[in-house]
């Protein structure tokens, strides 16, 4: 298998977490976001999108980090990242998209790109844009990871699920922001119990063979 | 069951086609976004995101609409949302999240209202942001929904799928935008498939209860 990232990326970011825990050896390919590899017309014939992550099965092509990881969880079930019942599965599967699809789309590079391009966004208004939709996706995320509702030393449980691959490196993104967490004790919590795991470690952006 | 949607939003739109193609009957409550009713305590207890559709399952809580869609699939496999090989729900997820993630996020309601608030940018700038994140994700669409990796008369095969299920209501916001959409006959083949059916066209926002 090959995976095709970027050190940075927090999509890349959740499938090396997600490889590491199903214990997942795979070929590290980089695609440098930032030279703009992303378009290069080799790449693109791959994924069309000119997104990252991107992994290889053997000749079969897979994009999407969540895809990917419900394609790893179906290939190899054990150790799983999902819960078995389908309450629970739906729990981690819609805190898992609350920062996929509520968080990280309004931050990622090509958007931050937009603001100060064509809209001309100052550095300023930016910044602030960044952090109210962090805040805002935290903020929530912080009032669900309550224990009634199944969170345990993890977002749900007590071992990790897709729901902390998604939000370690949203947190990662956060840090790097400088966006005050201390609001955030229950996320932060989860957040220290997975990076005291290995394959979290592992995944770690500054441990990458293109890390800058 | 009962689902609690708007008939304009997208997510909402996504899972009430879910229901009509698994024939799951429920009963509607609407929640007026541009009112500010998702903002009222009563459904922030429910749903801390104050985000739409939430589906009440008994005394269970469900949110993010293709959690909500994995979780009517596990319970319901019949009729199938998701094709059976690993390889091919893959894809088809793969396709759901582009939408899902790389597109609908940065055109909703609380986002534009953002752009043209805090950002204070014009009414022209908006629609080229609108319209640069839909024909950027489009495009990409079009290559990716090619017969050779498994496009037939949907998004993937001679069935709908999640892929569908998300294409449908991307397209019905770009139609409302008046985004010139000739460039994507593949979309609009599988889209006008779509149509012919009962499940998409009752799902449609004209014929809810809360269409204005």
């Amino acid at each position: 298998m090959k995976l095709f990232g970027y050190y940075r990326s927090s999509a890349a970011f959740r499938v090396r977490i997600a490889l590491n825990l199903k214990g997942i050896q795979v070929d590290h390919h980089f695609v440098h976001l930032r030279k703009g590899e992303q378009s290069a017309p080799e790449y693109g014939a791959l994924n069309p999108q000119g997104l990252i992550p991107l992994v290889l099965d053997g000749p079969h092509v897979l994009t999407q980090s969540l895809a990917i990881i419900e394609y790893l969880e179906e290939t190899q079930p054990e150790p799983a990242v999902l819960p078995k019942t389908p309450l629970e599965r739906a729990r981690v599967r819609a805190i898992a998209q609350s920062i996929a699809s509520d968080i990280h789309p309004l931050n990622n590079l090509r958007v931050l790109r937009y603001l100060v391009g064509p809209l001309k966004a100052s550095d300023e208004a930016k910044n602030d844009w960044y952090r109210h939709w962090v805040v805002e996706g935290l903020t929530a995320l912080e009032q669900t990871l309550t224990p009634a509702a199944g969170t345990g030393k993890f977002c749900h449980g007590d071992t990790p699920t897709l729901a902390d691959i998604c939000l370690v490196p949203q947190i990662y993104n956060a840090e790097r922001a400088d966006i005050d967490l201390s609001p955030f004790p229950r996320i932060m919590a989860v957040v220290g119990a997975c990076r005291e795991l290995r394959a979290f470690q592992d995944a770690d952006p500054a441990k990458q063979a293109d890390a800058e």
